[in-house]
C-alpha cells in the first residue's frame, strides 16, 4: 500500500487531507489512482488509513480509521558529523531501525572533513530519515538534533543503557524491551584516545558489533541492529 | 597504521613491492612518508608488515613479516541487484562484515529499476569491496560474482544454512561459529509472490530484520550484523 506523509494533528477520521507538493508528487511517480487505499503518517504515532482522492485539481486523502502506536523505547544514536552524505543514509536506516533521536556529534576528527555535516545540511537529513517512514512503514519519526559537540553529549543527561562502538569493545550488554539506548559512534577516523577516555567515563561501554573495524555508517546500523536483537532474544528468553 | 592492497602471491617476507598507480595515491593522500609502518593485504587471507620505501620515483613496500589467515566461515549475500549506487554500498559493508561472495541478483522488479547493476558496473563494485579491506583490515575479499538469475541461485549447491530477508518472518536460527550461511535479500520493491514462494521451497527460512520493513541495503547489512552477532553468541554460550 502507498504511504503518504502529514503534519502531525490532522489525521483524524472523516478529515480530507490535502497532499503538498512533495507527497503529491510521491503519488504520481508511484502511479496512484483515486480510489485507491493509502496510509497516512505524520511521524508522531499516528497512522491514518483512508483513499486517495481528486480535490481541486490535486491529491488528497479522505481518512477513515487512524491508529495510534505507542511511542518506541528511547534509542539515541550520537554519531559523528562526519561526511555529510553517508550521515543522511545513516538517518535514513536508523528511521527504518525506529531510532527515536539522531545526534551529529562534533569531535576532534570531524572538524578535518571537508564534506562534514553542518546546519546548512540538516533539512536534507531530516527529509531523508522522514521520506524513509514512508517505504518501512513507521509511524514515528526520530528528531534529528543540530550539530552538537562532543563534551555536551557527555554532559547530557542519558537516560538507560549507553554503547560506545568499538572494534577493542566486547559483546553487548542485554538490553530489557524497554530500557532507553544511547549509541556513540565516533566519526570518519574515529574518537581520539582522550575522546575516547572522557566516553568511557560518561558510562559508555565499548561494544564490538563485528569481525573487522567498521566505517562509521557501518558501526551506526550495526550497534541498531544489534540492539534490536538484544531486545528480542530479552523478550522471548 | 597505513594498509594498501597487493595482488595475491607476492607478499613475503624480504619482497619489494612496487605500489600501482591507485594505492601509490592512496598512500600520498595519508601523507605517508618513506620509513613508515604499513600493512599489506592481498584480499587472500595474506597480511603483511613492512616499511614504506621509495623506488624509482615510486613507492614500494619491503615487507619484513608475513601473517597468514585462515579463511573466514562462507557467507555469501545473494542481493537484488536494483540501484547501483546501494549496491556499491552494500559491497563495501559486507566486506566489513566478512562476506566471502556477494551474487548480484535479477529478479522480476529488478528489471523495472533503470540504475540497475550491470556487468559493467562490477568492477566498481568489486573495487569498493576490496578498498574496504584498508579500512576495515579484513584479509579476505569477497568474490563478486555476475549479476545472476534467482531461479540459478536457487538451483545452486548452496551449502549450510539459508535465510531469507522478510519482514514476515522469524527470529533468526542459531548458527554454529564455521557454519557456511547463505543470506538472500529482495531487491528495492522486494521479491513476487512467486519468487518468495519458490524461496521458501528452496530451503530459504525467513528472518524478520528489525522493527519496520528494511530496504534491501539495509536489510543486507542488518542480516549481516544479526549472522555475526547469532555466531557469537554460539560461541560464548
Amino acid at each position: 500500500m502507498i504511504a503518504v506523509l502529514a503534519r502531525a494533528g490532522g489525521i483524524a477520521p472523516g478529515a480530507r487531507l490535502v497532499l503538498d507538493a512533495e507527497e503529491a508528487r510521491h503519488v504520481e511517480v508511484r502511479r496512484a489512482k483515486g480510489g485507491e487505499a493509502v496510509t497516512v503518517l505524520d511521524g508522531a504515532g499516528t497512522r491514518g488509513f483512508g483513499r486517495l482522492v481528486r480535490h481541486d485539481e490535486r491529491f488528497a486523502v479522505d481518512v477513515e480509521r487512524v491508529t495510534q502506536e505507542p511511542r518506541p523505547p528511547a534509542v539515541t544514536l550520537a554519531v559523528g558529523a562526519g561526511d555529510r552524505d553517508r550521515f543522511a543514509l545513516v538517518a535514513e536506516q536508523a528511521a527504518q531501525f525506529g531510532a527515536t533521536r539522531i545526534i551529529p556529534v562534533e569531535s576532534e576528527h570531524t572538524r578535518a572533513v571537508a564534506t562534514r555535516l553542518r546546519d546548512s545540511h540538516l533539512d536534507r537529513v531530516r527529509r531523508r530519515s522522514r521520506e524513509a517512514l514512508k517505504q518501512c512503514g513507521g509511524a514515528w519519526e526520530p528528531e534529528v538534533t543540530a550539530p552538537t559537540a562532543l563534551e555536551l553529549v557527555f554532559s547530557a543527561l542519558l537516560p538507560g543503557a549507553r554503547w560506545l562502538t568499538d572494534h577493542a569493545g566486547g559483546e553487548a550488554p542485554s538490553l530489557s524491551a524497554e530500557a532507553p539506548l544511547t549509541i556513540l559512534v565516533g566519526p570518519e577516523g574515529g574518537f581520539t584516545a582522550a575522546e575516547r577516555e572522557l566516553a568511557l567515563q560518561a558510562g559508555f561501554v565499548p561494544v564490538r558489533l563485528g569481525p573487522h573495524i567498521l566505517r562509521f555508517d557501518t558501526a551506526a546500523l550495526a550497534a541498531l541492529s544489534t540492539a534490536w536483537q538484544v531486545r528480542q532474544r530479552g523478550a522471548h528468553g
